[in-house]
């Protein structure tokens, strides 16, 4: 079915996407987060902030979600005052097969038996 | 056959290795080069710096070595006044499937025909 929706956001096109610059954005535990929730849990439609449930500043969320957008993990459309965002699972699977999978199977440490 | 090696450079072990931190150190066109060319290159030997062959200060490439060490990429083993390296392809491949693979079939920017 097809909707009308607010256009994309700025972001790099598939063939623009480089590796180097996704591992990058992925060298963070809140945003293999980020990932992981969209990758395992979303539904077909774009996702507010609030939806991920993060007790951390919206400032620092924004930051969070605006790196991943302009590594082109993420696709974020501005509905009214609000940014969602939804997996750019397609491109990344052509581009970097596994990729998903790493952070599919990837847990916080915190989760760990060994925490420190 | 076995034989007597100087003993690694302190690594993590295994099952302390961390995909964001694997991440962070692949975030780096030169790093994902070392990492590149030790998988499909290397012998079964530990390889000196001068065995890749960039043109870079040797300051600049020890650093990018250790990172790569650090985050559990690379094994080192100091050799007198020179430190060798090889890839822990076989702890990486457990821990990580499909994460050398994503490195093998990665190639610099400056290669595509659109360079920028």
């Amino acid at each position: 079915m097809s909707v009308d929706l607010p256009e994309p956001l700025t972001e790099p096109v598939a063939e623009d996407l480089r590796l180097e610059t996704i591992m990058g954005a992925l060298a963070d535990p809140l945003r293999l987060t980020i990932v992981r929730k969209l990758m395992l849990e979303s539904e077909a439609y774009d996702h507010s902030c609030g939806w991920f449930g993060f007790d951390r500043p919206k400032s620092s969320l924004t930051h969070h979600f605006k790196a991943l957008r302009e590594a082109g993990l993420i696709r974020q459309r501005q509905y009214g005052l609000e940014r969602r965002s939804r997996l750019r699972t397609e491109e990344l699977n052509a581009r970097f097969p596994g990729l998903l999978d790493l952070v599919a199977h990837w847990e916080p440490a915190s989760s760990k038996k060994k925490s420190g």
